[in-house]
């Protein structure tokens, strides 16, 4: 148990409104010292759930806002405490004004996520739910919105437990095959279904494993470099592709001067397009082109767009299906507003057709692309799971791994005992991403140092 | 009555909480469509001031965010109509998504100020405190936030009521002396009495209007010209001063290039701090330097800063003087660190000494300007009253010019019809500052058009 009351903005300064967050054993009797209802009720006299209008004062007794109080009881809080939240007008004076006031009173200003910290440690939500409330925050868009919410609503937890379900089942077979160790006959069959029931958790898990690269791409935005000689109209491409989209979030400019990174939104997925200016000092030879920033911009991307304003020659197409080996190639005709489309078939099929000057095609591209991407597994559906978080990669990454020597031990057949050794630092491993009351502080405090203040 | 539900968003983006605030008559069966309470309770079913946890939903059933959300039923609520507060996370697209949810289920985004404006259409407020509100939102300091706090509490609104209670009883005088016309030995004693009556009330709306001016000094910060010769230690003493000061609140330049300007905070006033370095370019004859600038600076100033760190001659002072006529004057030495001082003394009295280098002497310095302020009756208390606004300034200037077209009336022993008339006008002026159901459209644009979003 907490022992002191913490508070802290909730909301950005700027906004009609601002919320200040009391947590805390103190919280409302502290509330109380700085509060007048309006209905001259104290808030220790009210149950939780109500909203109180009044206005608070400063220990000299002049008024500081008109506000509106919610009363929330513990374990019926966001932490699992007694909270009230003021809402008072946001004026930056007042905000201040009412948090000093209540670090006059025996409150505490809060860390970044203390609220949240609270909130774990008082068992209202396993870790990585707690992780999930900070994506949540700083999700911009549907991909990392629907990851963050999935995994806030404990479909990642959920997961987890069935797989800790699997494992303590897997324990117990092991147990059973000990108890049965003086039948020699008995083993070999317990030992198949014991490996059949590992290696279906170590499947499962590798697939969450395998997810972060596809978390990655979603925090990131999923990387699509646009390739193609010079002039032929990979900036106005890549202008095109922004303009278009309202819900640009940024421009991202590449550590390399020659790269130029924008993120766009495409159905709510975000495509991080990387626009290789490095081929700007070429001539017209495909082998000839900087084919080392090409590779560079072709190797940290997952789809590869092939811009091309004239018909390859042979050589060249297989110039370009050997770079972009490996990824999800879209071959692209620009300038279809200049050039005789007849001239092109059937060299390169499936060929998107643009003119990207004009904004012809740029919609039905739009659309390849995020097909592309789902494809690729690089989409995913509200309900998903999608691991974001390196901390929980790494725990999956090392649960594999000593699931892999569970395998080895059973392959070997081992002695019982020893297996059930490295089942148990599975079960740990699986048990650090979730947490629990032996969550060691370092990292606590790496989990909740992501987090904002008021959170 | 308006048939409309507005909804807006009344934070900022980025803090770990965002509010989303839904007013009208459909602000409870909306919040319904999208809300699935964990009590699994109707909103509609419920009493208002009450808190209820659930998650909202898009219309294709995808969850957007779990959220907290208050109720409040027409009369008892900010807009006077029945209103529904979401509190969810702070995520810009969780917002953003809300509220094109709420506008597809028929809402319409909210203009700047429009909550406001119902509050006041509604009755729960009257114009000059719903100015208040946006003033109170924009305060970022002591001065402007309690201005703006009386204000709202209804001090000027009270003060405007007590004009209007004794314009009301000199019409009343009016009529007893029409109905008592035919005596006409009457006259002259109602006629002093109506007099003295307008006299009090003009000089009470004159000291009103008169607030005007330190109304601004408050908003802008009370301006401060610090002058002196070159190299005499100006900005050193400038730069002392805004890095004493953790509250700062902007850096302003000048319109002119030679001009910086430092807005300070002291004891909650805000300062506007003027260096003149305009005055670098002289050499060492006060008289020689570029007066012009000085002048402009001093004129612009309530308070004058005179730096020296050398004894001034008699010619010198006499310069000052008449430069800083009619200012408040503070003459300051710097470099005690390095200069005697029993060679300065008597010469000019009262001498602030300090060393702007090393800090020494700031905080009496700080003092000293904050008197002279007090002194000057640009400081207030919580319950002064003090006009900041220009539309009142302008009504209270109205009034007090047809009043005194009263006083002319009652002086030359005009019909009372005529002076009756004048008095109308009077009244219509200070109506026009707190508004009724008479205030035209345009007005009530113009005051609400300075509003944020989802006040």
């Amino acid at each position: 148990m907490n022992k002191d009351t913490i508070c802290a903005p909730a909301t950005a300064t700027g906004g009609a409104l601002g919320i200040i967050r009391i947590s805390g054993p103190q919280a409302i009797p502290v509330a109380d010292e700085l509060f007048y209802a309006a209905n001259g009720r104290k808030l220790a006299s009210q149950t939780g759930g109500n909203l109180t209008f009044g206005t608070i004062h400063s220990s000299d007794g002049e008024t500081i806002d008109e506000v509106v109080i919610s009363l929330f009881r513990a374990p019926h809080s966001y932490t699992g405490e007694d909270c009230v939240e003021i809402s008072c007008h946001g004026s930056s004076y007042i905000i201040n004004k009412v948090l000093e006031e209540l670090v006059d009173s025996g409150c505490r200003m809060a860390q970044a996520g203390e609220f949240t910290k609270r909130a774990f440690l008082n068992g209202k939500m396993d870790l990585s739910q707690a992780e999930a409330v900070a994506d949540l925050i700083a999700s911009t868009n549907k991909a990392t919105h629907d990851i963050a919410m999935s995994q806030l609503r404990g479909h990642f937890s959920s997961e987890l437990k069935s797989l800790r379900y699997q494992l303590l089942h897997l324990t117990s077979l092991l147990e059973l095959e000990l108890d049965f160790s003086d039948h020699e006959d008995l083993e070999f069959a317990d030992r198949t279904e014991l490996l059949e029931v590992a290696e279906s958790i170590d499947s499962h898990i590798s697939q969450l494993a395998q997810t972060f690269e596809t978390g990655q791409a979603f925090k990131q935005g999923i990387p699509v470099a646009i390739v193609g000689k010079t002039n032929v109209g990979k900036s106005t491409l890549l202008n095109k592709l922004v303009n278009d989209d309202r819900a640009i979030v940024s421009d991202i400019h590449g550590t390399t001067r020659d790269t130029i990174e924008e993120i766009v939104e495409i159905n709510g997925a975000q495509f991080r397009f990387i626009d290789t200016a490095g081929l700007r000092e070429t001539d017209d030879q495909v082998e000839q082109i900087g084919i080392e920033r090409t590779k560079q911009a072709i190797k940290q991307s997952r789809i590869v767009i092939w811009l091309l304003d004239q018909r390859p020659s042979w050589s060249e197409i297989d110039e370009m299906d050997e770079l972009s080996k490996g990824k999800r190639t879209i071959y692209v005709h620009n300038k279809i507003d200049l050039i005789d489309l007849n001239k092109f078939f059937p060299y390169i099929v499936p060929l998107s057709v643009i003119s990207a000057k004009k904004g012809e095609g740029i919609d039905n591209l739009k659309r390849r692309i995020y097909e592309e991407a789902q494809m690729a597994g690089l989409t995913a559906n509200a309900s998903d799971v999608i691991v974001t978080n390196a901390r929980h990669y790494e725990a999956l990454t090392r649960a594999h791994e000593n699931l892999q020597r569970v395998l080895d031990g059973l392959n070997a057949n081992l002695s019982g005992d020893l297996i059930a050794e490295d089942l148990r630092l599975v079960l740990a491993d699986l048990g650090e991403i979730t947490g629990g009351t032996i969550t060691s502080q370092e990292t606590l405090n790496n989990v909740f140092a992501h987090f904002c203040v008021g959170k």
